[in-house]
């Protein structure tokens, strides 16, 4: 079970882009950071530029940058934005030859679970997958349970 | 997003076992119903034979039948049988070259959708995929909402 190599380009895309926010970042440079064909990341641009996450600026000193805050992009969305089908079993999609077609209840099951990874992903944005910036230091609060004293009788 | 057809035809073959309790059911019987490879369906009842799913007698007369009550074959546990990985996106896989590697949280956020995927199916059972049988009656409740009546002043 797999999402294709564009949603996964897609993500990895967003990510360095979201750690670069200060300047434009080119084709070329994330096609070669992450060993990845230029064509596919052009197509990705593209798509990721449909949708409303990133803007370009073409010409010479151009390239590209989120046009949102990595908290206003939802995983969710991005994951339906690339993946070009859900049919995770041959009765999802129309040219099916299953004779059960119609009666099993299949379909009805795998749709609930695929809606159950939807959901994750639609209740986690672009915020959630950065890496942590270099020598961050956690900032999760840490509640210490105070050893209950003794009451003086 | 797609699962193997191994996996789908699996739980199809599943499905016909289910409904043929009476009898053994042959290989060649199978995929014709189906229209799916003898050679595929082979492999799988080998595959379901191991877990222990399917029993198989050998020899003429001979055929597969479940080896155990419908309810009894968690659909979680046939996916992760038939699966042959769960590398939804690059980093899963041990031999992943993304520069991000240890570093970003895309591959937690994943599998946490993954365990949501699984944890649906982990609560289904090959039962509860079954067609209903011809000529039986939706056993559902329907509450009919009774219009309320004016008052008398």
């Amino acid at each position: 079970m797999r999402l294709t190599h564009m949603t996964d380009y897609a993500m990895r895309l967003l990510i360095y882009l979201a750690q670069r926010p200060e300047r434009l970042c080119t084709i070329a440079e994330v096609a070669g950071n992450y060993a990845i064909s230029e064509a596919h990341l052009m197509k990705i641009t593209h798509q990721l530029g449909l949708a409303g996450w990133i803007a370009t600026t073409r010409g010479k000193g151009g390239g590209m940058r989120l046009a949102r805050e990595p908290r206003g992009i939802v995983l969710g969305a991005v994951v339906r934005t690339m993946e070009p089908d859900f049919f995770i079993v041959e009765c999802f999609s129309t040219g099916n030859s299953c004779q059960l077609t119609g009666n099993c209840k299949l379909t009805g099951v795998m749709d609930g679970a695929l809606r159950s990874f939807m959901q994750y992903l639609d209740d986690r944005t672009l915020a959630d997958i950065l890496p942590e910036p270099p020598g961050s230091v956690a900032t999760h609060v840490i509640r210490i349970k105070r050893p209950v004293q003794a009451r003086a009788a």
